[in-house]
């Protein structure tokens, strides 16, 4: 068998490991009961211990240095494919497993101690903890850094979206910076003129859960590789042939998990809509965090926060939840889904505020990751950024820096992609429905086929053969475009 | 490090493989969506390759060899662990991988063409894939039998039975073939004149999960450490710590759900009872189906078919369907439960019937691995064993020799386990009796502590450190004793 092949085999092992370990992740967030979590830690170790050691070991590094080389002549695809491959590598190998152990093992603890000192509003006997994990990751991002020629910041990026630089993040921000604060005052605003009526609940959770099952069915979501389940903590896991959904279900609101189920449908098409060819192979993967993201919101906040749809979903959640109440027009509900008002938490932030919260945190970790910043600073440098964006006051750490989980187990450059992925979303939608005019009046009638046949074609069977800023180029016509994303804002906010 | 410490770490790692690879099959049977069943397939496939490379890797043959002889005293635990081990050892490294993934595909092909077949009736179409799968067990049969020292079949019994001898099965079956027969004739001929009042269904289905739940806390599974659900076919998977049990509910049956799920307790409270000390080690796991199979039908077989219990469940049953039938009563409930009637089907099959169930398919798999029969020659076997042992006229393949799976993907050597769990639970339950007076009135008032204490002590607490033979023998003073077993039939269907 020549090299490339080898690796291929090599790669598809791997990838069965990674796919067992999300069933086993999903599992443990939607089936296990408590006193099995011990055994599912080990169980998760081990076969991550399995896993980076196959794909670390010499012969693979060998392999990859000689695939395509010897009179073997690789397809685009191909070329692609062992680029990925060699991406997948640099981020194992430059890493001992010693310091990842560490970081699993640290990671856990200081999420544990997260947990309670939250609770206690304790910022102080979490700072320890977040520092060592601070500095593993510092050690990690310096040695990727070195792998891959790139500052330790970057290199954390590009675990969650592969050849992603700070530069163009600091352009985005920037930008963002200028814009939000006054733009969001702007569309509050215009909002105290606006007149919503509020819908009372309860709302059945039996009929909410019948909804969900019947807008995923509407969007395309294939329930023949993929189910919805419920968690404390929506997500979408799997891969490409069983994609699992989670949500929530909260009687008092009815938004927030049917946008929730958009979300993550808008995930998981993704997912299932990966190139078949490629199945099990790095260049058949997702492209990284941002286009998924761009999916999911593209799904929730473009598609499914518009007038068509909103239109179309009032009659539907009018009927299921049994009700009179002169709230489910489709004017008011519009302006229930579109209601901004800035706030103290990430997850429940609206559209417009939203990008707010995460520039504060990329600003945070891109200077804990350089140095530039120590951990004691967080909670300082956190209520300034509050104050300067959002222009809200925090009064407690619990609802300030301790509000979100991603740093306590080492997640650092991943928030940046929830904005890129915004962004993407703004230029995709707006080219997709300048190319085929019949989408939204389709979603305006829930058929969402058109949509997802452009998505499927411009997005999602590219796998990662090229980057995330070229498949939106090759999609749009223009690079990652700021500019169309604030447009997007202005239109629906200011103008619609 | 020593060699055993070192030995402890490796099979520690393989059980997590195998723990693993238990939540995957729990998922396919409760969760996974039917469009994910080939890459399901495929993981299981790689973490098995993974655990077999493992398992037989030549450091672990070097480390077996020299464990516990260089300086190193072992105490009794840790000499029976190693023994376990070097009994995993010799299954695995006896076996070329080869022959095994061959084994694994014939299998899956096999069972796939018998799921149409068995539809049709169609037996010949069968044939050449049962023929082949047949043909590779013979040989893994003689290879296992030449690593073991012992017969073929000798070396497939110790799969499911460690230790296991067809000597003593012949003497247990022989035995059984003089005294069943008759028997069976006389209890039918007394049932005659037993009046049973059937009790109408429908039975609701959320009533029945809400008794199987109660049930089970009842008989003591601890639900911190396990769950129940559903599946097409009722199972005990898991590991200790996780135990996950399925049942299946039908709206016009009432017994064999409840009875399904205490079935399934016995097995779950026998893992959860496994000794804490040694879990993840060979000799921490369960000591076989023989004895597993004895804790089920302790549960289901003797302790609640008991007119305690019955007199117990007689009026839960009635509150939870909220129904006023007559056919509640107590006298009327175990007469339901204990009738008795030759058929076709094992799976449907009374405590007496059962049996010969048994008895047919371990004399006609015997003589299948030993070649003094073929697979061509089965349907006139067992239709010949139908009519001997149970005055049965079988009237196709369908309902006769094609009815179990086992066979299909190369489970020989399982069957006999049945018997010998039930003759195990008659002498274990007696024992118990004798031992603590309080074990069958604390049952007549749904107290299963009494009992459960004495397993756990008398059983499930000994893991794999003894032989079942053993282990049955410190707990009732006796060997495997047919006779006990069918004193207990004689007592409760021509005496009770």
């Amino acid at each position: 068998m020549d090299n490339y092949k080898t690796l291929e085999k090599v790669f598809k092992k791997l990838n069965d490991i990674e796919q067992a370990k999300a069933v086993l992740h999903w599992d443990m967030a939607t089936n296990m009961p408590s006193g099995g979590a011990d055994a599912r830690v080990e169980q998760l170790a081990t076969l991550g211990d399995i896993h980076h050691a196959i794909l670390t070991d010499e012969g693979v590094g060998d392999l990859l240095e000689n695939a395509g080389t010897k009179g073997r002549k690789l397809n685009d695809w191909q070329k692609a494919n062992l680029r990925e491959m060699k991406r997948a590598w640099n981020h194992g190998a430059s890493v001992p497993q010693k310091l990842l152990s560490e970081l699993t093992k640290e990671g856990a603890k200081c999420e544990m101690v997260w947990r309670e000192a939250r609770k206690n509003n304790d910022f102080k006997t979490l700072l320890p903890h977040l520092k060592k994990v601070v500095s593993i990751v510092r050690e990690i991002a310096k040695l990727k850094g070195q792998a891959f020629g790139c500052s330790p910041y970057d290199a954390l990026l590009d675990q969650y979206d592969p050849g992603r630089k700070s530069e163009q993040l600091d352009n985005v921000f920037n930008s963002l910076t200028d814009f939000l604060p006054d733009f969001i005052k702007q569309v509050v605003e215009k909002q105290k003129s606006v007149k919503v009526s509020s819908i009372k609940g309860p709302f059945d959770v039996e009929a909410q859960k019948k909804i969900a099952s019947k807008v995923l069915d509407i969007i395309g979501f294939d329930k023949n590789h993929g189910r919805l389940d419920e968690s404390v903590h929506p997500f979408c896991s799997g891969y490409p042939t069983d994609i699992r959904i989670t949500t929530r279900y909260n009687e008092n609101d009815f938004v927030s998990s049917l946008m929730g189920v958009i979300h993550e449908g808008g995930h998981a098409m993704y997912e299932e809509g990966l190139p078949k060819k490629w199945r099990g192979q790095p260049v058949g993967f997702a492209r990284g965090m941002s286009i998924h993201e761009s999916q999911s919101l593209l799904l929730e906040m473009q598609a499914c926060r518009s007038r068509e749809f909103v239109g179309f979903v009032s009659s539907l959640l009018k009927k299921e939840f049994n009700s009179k109440s002169k709230g489910w027009s489709a004017d008011n509900l519009y302006n229930i889904y579109n209601k901004v008002e800035p706030s103290l938490i990430r997850v429940d932030a609206d559209e417009v505020t939203y990008p707010a919260h995460v520039m504060i945190r990329y600003y945070i970790e891109k200077y804990l990751i350089s140095g530039d910043m120590e951990v004691e600073d967080l909670p300082e440098a956190w209520n300034q950024g509050m104050k300067k964006f959002l222009g809200v006051d925090v009064k407690d750490d619990k609802d300030g820096c301790m509000q979100d989980i991603h740093w306590m187990d080492g997640t650092f450059g991943y928030f940046p992609t929830y904005t890129l992925g915004a962004i993407y979303a703004a230029q995709l939608f707006e080219s997709a429905n300048q190319n085929n005019k019949d989408i939204l009046p389709a979603i305006g009638k829930g058929n969402f086929k058109p949509l997802k046949e452009w998505l499927n074609k411009n997005v999602h069977e590219k796998g990662s053969k090229a980057s995330s800023d070229d498949i939106v180029k090759s999609a749009t016509g223009s690079e990652l475009d700021v500019e169309a994303y604030k447009n997007h804002l202005k239109k629906r906010y200011l103008e619609g």
